[in-house]
């Protein structure tokens, strides 16, 4: 049975809302509790009483707290990194990219984020959502982006996107896990020119 | 009070040992150990009992057992993944990189190095051992090998190595940590050939 326990402000005074308008409240409560208290003090319940949610709707759309904390993650950073597609791939990319250190350096993304790639490497089911609800989803945004760029004859044909996708994020991701250089623009810069334009001479 | 506890069999019939040689058989020792059994089975003691040096010298040497364990780590996989110098900058290159992969894809190391790093993002101690004692030494070699293709005109003159560091071993770390897409040998081969060659068209 559940009980009703501490009063619910977001569900005050509304009625019955519809699933969607529920499902957007509580994303946006999971991604904000995450990204001010970190994994450590995420909770199911809580996110409940910060979307007026009732815990049994939460269990029964996510199956553990870490699915709803990741989806939490994505729909929170989804806007910020979002794909800008102006036809010039170089800037599109290092636009995006720098968004990403931004948010990686600069916001508590960057420490939740690690926490949750650290915790993944020993937890078996939490790399299995890590990769589910959050990497490839991202990853796909990034190919689309990438093949996109082919099609238009900016890339070369014989490119696989996803092997680029590790040369561009994945370099972020290595300076984010091992902090020997830091995260900056001119890192986000040089690695699409370096990329782009190659790094050899003949 | 030091007492001697299980016989030490590397030590039976061999009176005192030059200093150099019991620090290489302790390091052989504790990168077997890790390799074999990973770091939660990790401890000085069995490193002292495999090794035949005493307990004394080995907390005298490393302040810790992660820093003992990152030794010899570093001591076991150096020369699998030792820089080829055929001033073929990427034959050379690909043929580190591949050396990388099939240790991450084909042995025990590929399961140590993320459990190490994912521990890592939690505990500040064993991060900044993890860089002092592998990540920044392996960084300088990778950076070194960089260095002279740059002055034999190899690579152009306004390249940063240490970005190519991250496209390249950074790109194997993206997919070994977050195991979204295989290390494969034709990874290897791709990153070399779109950091040198260029993935852009004009």
């Amino acid at each position: 049975m559940v009980t009703q326990q501490a009063p619910e402000p977001a569900r005050r005074g509304r009625g019955r809302r519809p699933a969607a308008e529920v499902r957007r409240e509580v994303l946006r409560a999971a991604g904000e509790l995450l990204l001010t208290e970190g994994m450590a003090a995420f909770t199911i319940e809580k996110v409940a009483a910060l979307s007026g949610a009732s815990r049994v709707t939460l269990y029964k759309w996510w199956p553990s707290k870490g699915a709803l904390a990741l989806d939490g993650y994505f729909d929170a950073v989804g806007p910020t990194l979002a794909f800008p597609d102006t036809g010039d791939i170089a800037a599109d990319l290092t636009a995006q990219l720098r968004a990403f250190v931004h948010l990686m350096r600069d916001t508590r993304a960057g420490r939740v984020m690690p926490e949750l790639i650290g915790h993944a490497q020993t937890d078996p089911e939490l790399s299995a959502l890590l990769r589910e609800r959050y990497s490839a989803p991202r990853r796909a945004l990034a190919v689309e982006a990438l093949e996109r760029a082919k099609e238009r004859g900016r890339l070369r044909e014989d490119v696989d996107p996803e092997v680029v996708v590790d040369q561009l994020w994945g370099a972020c991701y290595h300076r984010l896990l091992i902090p020997d250089q830091p995260l900056t623009d001119e890192f986000a810069e040089a690695l699409v020119r370096n990329l782009l334009a190659g790094i050899g001479r003949p």
